[in-house]
């Protein structure tokens, strides 16, 4: 399907890339670049590139694709680096978690005759680097692709074809309204998910063993949100600010609510919320997004 | 071990603990309280009890065990319709999630001549009702006993023996301490995870039904807990109170902390923030309370 595909940043999404692409046969040749040596020569160890180099300029020459997988902060710096190297018709895409930022960054950097497919896997892991990554990581996940109005049907085209090929699901939207949606099913969860674990990380030391040995009863799964990798995740909260902070002051003032009803002791109050936001599980459940096995805590 | 063991209330929880006994022979004879005909009928049908009634007062008589499974705010007129007809000796105990208001419920109205043994199994799921319930439930799971300054030693090793023998692994600490650790490992995600997803249940249903879509990047882990019993949360929060409202002033000072630096796009703070949440999860995972399995997102 393409020639030669660089992937620039070789950590859990990178790497896990690499491997779909080995496995699905989606390209001839594929060049690994990252800041690190030692990555470089892990990835070429592990045989999931046929190249490595920490020079992204020299990484992208020759390549009909070149996905940038490093934090939404780098993009920027990285988008300078390759421009005057990129071939014609190129396609540079993206695995962002924000989109309308890092459309900002690459899109002045581009020269006209590349094509810019932005997009963003929703699916991750707690664990980061080449070595955590597989090639199962995107099945049966959505990939959003959030092209610019001029962006060539063909370009869009080729991407949706490589992530249905490592088993996503593609959907298509804009770069401001993937920030919106985002900002609440995963940058407020993980803010609240990285605060209610900042909490407990600030208890004295005996009650906060108590709290990871009960941790069964719901703060759990905050960790598990929380060990996420927090350069990516600064960079997220940096790049989509207006949005994250939109969803926050809604939050903020439906906890308020209910704070208030626990303090006026109001359980009227507390079982009708309580009652409505029961719905929205099985819905999810029925998207085929969870399943009953996570339903044990 | 028991002769007879009376199970007020019979969710999923006490269906649970009826299954477990009858698995582990931890009981002659199960009797099943229930305030719906239906569930007695339903208990019966499924063979998880031997007799079924809908009156407290005649399912406790003859009983050495009494565990009520029912709401923490029905224990109080519960604990009112058993108290004249408990055997001597009789153990009196439950399974609220909190303590200090069900012993200042239960005290007054027990006669001096039973034992109470408060308890708390540190599980659950998003599912209610008898059918729901299943043996393994209890399995590696922390179940915490509160017993009184002055409760018989041998009453506290009666039911010990019995959760452990239903798989638990027993903790005893006071009943103010265990509302304290369980309102930050259990009360507060609950309160938090209703109110997002109460924020998003309150968008319009175009975008709802994309929240419900890409809930793979966070959101979902927070519906599970959404999910939860409404009567028996409203109940927790209008009996935990200062304890809920003492670690929620704490997270909303965490999360604003974090807005701030967001706003002022201070990266440095966040880096740290993020960076410090992290090392928790590890010790999750080592304390046996999580795998990497549901480290997917």
């Amino acid at each position: 399907m393409f020639k030669q595909v660089t992937i620039i940043g070789f950590g859990l999404i990178g790497s896990s890339i690499a491997r779909a692409i080995i496995e699905r046969k989606q390209a001839e040749t594929i060049v690994c670049v990252d800041q690190s040596k030692d990555v470089c020569q892990q990835v070429l160890a592990m045989g999931l590139a046929d190249d490595a180099t920490t020079d992204p300029s020299l990484g992208v020459e020759g390549s009909d694709l070149v996905i940038l997988c490093c934090p939404v902060g780098a993009m920027d710096e990285v988008g300078g680096l390759i421009s005057g190297h990129l071939q014609k018709d190129c396609i540079v895409s993206d695995v962002g978690s924000v989109k309308a930022a890092v459309i900002e960054m690459l899109r002045p950097r581009l020269p006209s005759y590349v094509h810019l497919v932005p997009a963003h896997p929703i699916s991750g892991a707690e664990k980061t680097g080449p070595e955590s990554g597989f090639a199962e990581l995107f099945i049966n996940r959505w990939c959003i692709l959030t092209p610019l109005p001029d962006t060539e049907l063909r370009a869009i085209e080729k991407v949706t074809k490589l992530w249905e090929a490592m088993g996503s699901m593609v959907e298509i939207m804009d770069a401001e309204h993937h920030d919106l949606i985002l900002g609440l099913t995963s940058h407020l969860p993980h803010l609240i998910a990285y605060s209610v674990v900042g909490t407990a990380t600030d208890l004295e030391d005996d009650i906060k063993s108590e709290v990871i040995k009960f941790s069964a009863g719901g703060f759990r799964d905050f960790t598990r949100l929380a060990a996420s990798d927090p350069t990516m995740w600064r960079d997220v909260f940096l790049n989509n600010k207006p949005a994250v902070l939109e969803v926050l002051q809604r939050f903020t003032e439906d906890l308020t609510a209910l704070q208030k009803a626990i303090r006026k002791g109001d359980g009227e109050y507390l079982y009708r919320q309580f009652t409505e936001t029961r719905s929205i599980r099985p819905a999810i459940i029925e998207a085929g997004q969870a399943d009953y096995l996570d339903a044990d805590s």
